[in-house]
């Protein structure tokens, strides 16, 4: 592998596919706008996996996996649902060497297939609550796609609840909001931003879709998981009723949450420089890695002192760099750019010395450490980067938040450097369509702990009650 | 739930479909041939993801996730291979609202996309091998579906790796039908016979297939799993080399082995009885559920007893049933037919003598035994009735495993008790059809252990070194 890496601060686009090529986190796959996630990869989205689940299990969501194919007339069920998905499937008309008689669209969300089969199960408020969620594939069709950011096909998690009052729905739609909130700070170190997205913006055929934002280096916005309110639209969609306490037909109230390898990119983007990635110690698949420097008359020495570092320090995903063939300045290239947060250098004055050398992927910093100590020593340096890591992106971010109150400085910023306005908005979709074609930014979010305030819009200088957040985004 | 179940004794075919739906396992989709996997159905997957992956990852084998979608043209690659699965294949023929230039197949198996792939990845023989598993859905469309046993779209893990030599690659082979059979015997208490599949019967497009196969009780063999050894077969459809030590050109050895969610039909045949499913302690989802007795004026005393038994009980996978409106004789029923292993009564008695009563799911043996105890007690009989599973399975097989040398033995026995028939076979192909015309019973497999012997064919008398495994098959 050589190290021809696009600086991250000269091209941040380029660097992003650059560095996810190189690193081996992934790569394009030979069906156009879909990809292939590599072990490397793959191994990050595990992680999530690992923090997430847990997490759903504690509240009593259940996994469960239902059908790849949606009849097309069940996709049609909800009317708002059908028009937002319809341009983006892809449908199979064959199978078994026959033309269908009706056509099947691969899942692009589950809401349909999944709700149907609730309405066949639940007959009473008795058997609500219903948490169900499931880790899957799922195709939306994109015309430019993007490595992780957006693809044809990709990985998510989608919980799907249905509850018997608004006021209990609602509390599953924040606590899945605050579980991706929380895997973002401590899993990736990650600062977002939870609010509520507008209407234009919301999930097709929801009531309320509530979001975490998160901001990339180039100022532009991600939207980085989702929590919908869907009310009773779908079920009363598909006429599904519970009999309540009373004996009276109740409508259930639904809420869906996804969070998808999308999650992925973001991590990639936020953090890194132009040597390479950077991944947090909490999610980094390795988080040290062993580089053995010897000549041929120690070789023997080093390699059997290393080997003991590497078992000793087994607390940790560690990696022996044993590969034959390439210099230590090689590996410590290829190492710094797949974003291993810690280096363990071992040459023959660490051997003497009962020592390791160790150089921190985020500040460079160097040490020579008695073996003796490394253990906690370690322990304490990743959880010092992890902090560190996440102080960095929630400043930049902060830094990066502007509030302004003339739509002249909206559009300077939009065109210079980007970022999050603070700005208010009259909540009229009128403003929002024309803030968007003269900037490129739409609102992202109502942040959860906005309040509010009295202003007038950003555009039409109506009175405005809230603060909204503006940007690009991706 | 009402309990209105088909004895198993008397048709099992009814009683399996009936128990899955009413034990809630899994559900008919409405997508002909898909299937919806309830939680209760899909932990017992999720179970069996938490058995083999830490094996996979001990053996160096990396998971990543490759596109759902193969171009027409890449199965098409080799010759067999494409013969066998096009006719159960489903085609994407329209997406993002355009009919599409190159069909995309939905995978039935990844072995073209994958090794395309490999192929642009892997130039040396230092980067080799590469082990490589994915878990998710393929779709094989099938005319005649069986819940679990046979769906057109099923979930699997599907490992693929590559070699640089035979050996190795053979090694691979067997290490994970090893794994499978550990994971039958130590998790399902199922006793297989893992073997090498017939050439009628392999893999198309591979060399050899090695397969566990496990009897179920109508006699019928379920193909549980299989390995295979591709030779070089797809590397050189491929045209996919790499430089070998001495800078030659060398097509690598590659090996793909599979499990899928139809060992969980396996399970649920396997065990259980004329009242419902049994599970294994060491699968079960559930394994001990508590059942408080009470009357309106014990219920307080009762249930604050349980909980504290529930709590105390918190190494075990315990579920206090509290719902309302059921008898605990209802209750009693209901858990015996979802297959609890163990089922704890709490009634006023056991609150009185700080005590409970147990009473086991294979045998139905009841006991009372102290609080004080029950841990270790409960965790002895757990262990107890998984080594009581697995060799009530393995008697089973070999009650049912029949050494014939007369081939109206043979069709004798595929007439009325079925089976599995140990026969010596010439190994020609010839016999194998016309056994399979004559009697339903295919070869399922030379068992591994199987040694040379001299003896005569079955069928056509001439001479034939091995005594192979027939029998029919789902």
């Amino acid at each position: 592998m050589k190290k021809e890496l696009i600086p991250k601060s000269q091209n941040l686009s380029q660097w992003y596919t650059d560095v996810i090529i190189k690193a081996e986190l992934a790569d394009y796959a030979p069906v156009k706008g879909c990809m292939v996630i590599r072990p490397y990869g793959y191994s990050l989205w595990e992680a999530v996996q690992s923090f997430l689940d847990p997490l759903f299990k504690l509240q009593q969501v259940q996994n469960a996996y239902f059908p790849l194919f949606i009849p097309e007339s069940y996709l049609e069920k909800e009317k708002e649902h059908v028009k937002g998905f319809t341009p983006y499937t892809a449908v199979v008309t064959i199978a078994g060497g026959q033309e269908l008689t009706e056509r099947l669209i691969i899942r692009p969300t589950s809401e349909t297939i999944m709700y149907a089969m609730y309405q066949k199960w639940i007959k009473s408020w008795r058997d609500l609550p219903i948490k169900i969620n499931q880790w899957s594939n799922v195709v939306r069709w994109e015309k430019r796609t993007y490595l992780f950011l957006r693809t044809s096909e990709f990985l998510w998690q989608e919980g799907h609840c249905a509850h018997a009052n608004h006021d209990e729905s609602m509390k599953t739609v924040l606590w899945a909001l605050e579980c991706y909130k929380n895997m973002y700070q401590e899993l990736m170190a990650i600062h977002c931003i939870a609010g509520y997205k507008s209407d234009a913006e919301k999930f097709v055929g929801g009531n309320k879709t509530l979001t975490v934002e998160i901001l990339m280096p180039d100022g532009k916005a991600l939207q980085a998981g989702t929590s919908h309110d869907l009310g009773q639209n779908f079920a009363k969609a598909f006429n599904w009723t519970v009999q309540d306490e009373e004996g009276n037909d109740l409508h259930p109230w639904q809420n869906s949450w996804g969070l998808s390898t999308r999650s992925i990119g973001g991590l990639i983007m936020a953090h890194g420089d132009d040597n390479g990635l950077f991944f947090p110690p909490n999610i980094a698949p390795i988080q040290v890695v062993i580089i053995p420097i010897f000549k041929s008359d120690n070789q023997k020495e080093v390699m059997a002192y290393a080997e003991q570092i590497r078992d000793k320090l087994s607390d940790f995903r560690v990696n022996l760099d044993i590969k034959s063939g390439e210099t230590a300045g090689f590996k410590f290239n290829q190492w710094e750019m797949k974003g291993v947060p810690l280096r363990v250098e071992i040459g023959i004055k660490e051997v003497k010395d009962n020592s390791i050398t160790i150089v921190r992927r985020d500040d460079s910093k160097k040490a020579m450490i008695k073996s003796s100590e490394m253990i906690q020593k370690i322990k304490d340096i990743l959880e010092e980067m992890q902090i560190a890591a996440l102080s960095r992106h929630r400043k930049f971010t902060e830094e990066n938040t502007h509030v302004v109150d003339s739509y002249g400085e909206f559009k300077e910023i939009m065109k210079t450097k980007r970022g999050f306005i603070k700005a208010f908005w009259c909540e009229d979709e009128s403003c929002e369509i024309m803030i968007k074609k003269e900037t490129k930014a739409s609102t992202r979010c109502l942040p959860i702990d906005a309040g509010e305030k009295r202003g007038k819009c950003i555009y039409c200088g109506k009175p405005a009650m809230h603060e909204w957040i503006f940007a690009q985004s991706y």
